[in-house]
């Protein structure tokens, strides 16, 4: 059995832990949380819940900690901290930032002997994957990844930074007929505004100027002013029960030319369609902790990624068994 | 550059030509063929084309040597056979034989020290990936591979054995409803008969006996009984124009569920749409051939899957390059 430990327990972590539970070859060790342990009760009977200042004492206890925390402030310090006394593996989704947490945790990884994997998930994760093995593929081609639809985190705190607005919620949508002419092949050039729009749902403070915060939101800069956005003004109740899930998803998909005279061309397209954002995103994490594992046990040590690992390593079957049913 | 050598030139050889053109980290270094050399012209210009049986003497010159032969015959020979002087890749497809195949090619790669990589392409290939992958995150799940809309080569050579039968093609369809069904997250059971239907174009021989022939087809156990059928009887010109391009293409889907009560349905789907089926297979061979190099140049011997190979190791970007452009 891989023993798992789960640093950080909100969506993230309460994914972690259902797809834990689904994994016969893995059991949940210890929860780890900032809090006081007493007042966090989880879903699993019998797994201690600890505080992280206790977590070194874990070390030799758990095969791999999956860290879930945010990627703006947590885990750039979590990462690296956490890979001294564990395996470790986390979620990171700050693209631009990926380099410089790579080059920490890959220090503190190879330092302490540790297995490090970031930026595990979807995007980056999954998409990354399609991407890559689609431009390896076709590399006379070009790429495209639609968002959604689905709820962005982001766009819904820029919201709520904004005078008079008590909360929101701002879905990010593929434009259908952008889709549709990237699938016909046709290589179209898309503008920001050509791909994706945006939708949001506002609720406002009593008193609140309705068109001011509508004209805020429209002219925003980055976040809304080169997208089409619709604002729609709504009451607290309403957000709560029509805009609470936390579906998600998106395509990625590249069209690319063959032939000795290009004359053939071919689309990849890869997409999602999830109720959940942070249980498939955790669903990830915890078939790449299989994978962190047995890197271990392999003695590699340092930062890795999605890129850098063999696919039959996230699976409990053997290769014999793999190639038998799945190839 | 890696040095690549093209094993037969039919549809899949010359696919690998283009492939090999479009790659700048490769070059073409010789053809290899079981015709008379000086019968056989080549698309580019330079490369020398030679008997294989001279094969032997070029074990120093090639890095990679793409088997392009069929499944049925040529492979399950050739692969172990040219293991013995070179790294090599093939695209054996036949599903139920790979264990056997597999390690036939195992045996003597380690043997002669060389790396092997067999069943590349897209199903085997770029679908068993999909696959493995899906079940890795979703092991509460349920699989789904459509083939088509293409033409099946061993459906249209079973026609061609009919009596009466001068020439046939056969394209596989995907049902749309069974297809919209599984994307709903229903998780509907499937027989054959819902995946797929079958459409046959059939040119007769001069007096032969149409009833008779679209009876034999409709009734032939295995190929045609279990599918809804239908055939066309055309004339060969009509054939030649109309059917001759080799477009082909398929979806995988998985649909599963997460969250401690299963109320989360996730759906990932792959899909591809090619106008040259043999392009994109070799498409992808060369992408791995790219990766036997590397796996060779590390001292890796024996043979290996897709599902054994990093994604990484189909670029030909660093692990840096990699992380900033596509993770």
């Amino acid at each position: 059995m891989i023993k798992i430990g789960i640093l950080g327990y909100g969506n993230l972590g309460k994914g972690v832990e259902c797809a834990v539970k689904e994994a016969d070859d893995m059991e949940l060790t210890a929860v780890f949380t900032r809090r006081d342990p007493d007042a966090l009760t989880i879903q699993t009977p019998g797994v201690p819940v600890v505080n992280t200042a206790e977590a070194a004492d874990w070390k030799d206890k758990i095969d791999v900690m999956i860290l879930c925390g945010g990627s703006a402030t947590d885990l750039p310090q979590q990462t690296p901290e956490y890979a001294k006394y564990f395996n470790v593996i986390d979620s990171f989704d700050t693209h631009a930032k990926i380099p410089q947490h790579f080059a920490a945790v890959d220090a503190a990884a190879k330092e302490s002997g540790h297995t490090a994997i970031i930026s595990v998930g979807w995007d980056p994760g999954m998409f990354s994957l399609s991407r890559v093995y689609a431009n390896a593929i076709l590399p006379d081609g070009k790429d495209y990844t639609f968002w959604g639809k689905g709820v962005s985190q982001g766009h819904s705190d820029a919201i709520r930074r904004i005078k008079g607005v008590k909360n929101a919620k701002q879905y990010t949508i593929p434009v259908e007929s952008a889709l549709e002419a990237v699938r016909s092949g046709a290589n179209p050039e898309l503008t920001t505004r050509d791909k994706h729009e945006r939708e949001c749902f506002v609720v406002l403070e009593e008193g609140a100027d309705a068109a001011y915060v509508e004209n805020e939101i429209k002219t925003m800069p980055n976040y809304f002013s080169d997208y089409n956005t619709t604002v729609h003004f709504i009451s607290e109740e309403e957000l709560e029960k029509n805009h609470s899930e936390m579906a998600h998803g998106g395509f990625v998909i590249r069209s690319g030319k063959t032939g000795m005279n290009k004359e053939h061309n071919h689309i990849i397209e890869y997409s999602l369609k999830l109720d959940s954002n942070p249980e498939f995103t955790t669903s990830v994490l915890v078939a790449y902790a299989r994978a962190a594992k047995r890197l271990a046990d392999e003695g590699v040590t340092g930062c890795k990624t999605v890129l850098d690992i063999a696919p039959a390593y996230l699976c409990k079957q053997s290769g014999e068994e793999l190639r038998k049913q799945l190839l």
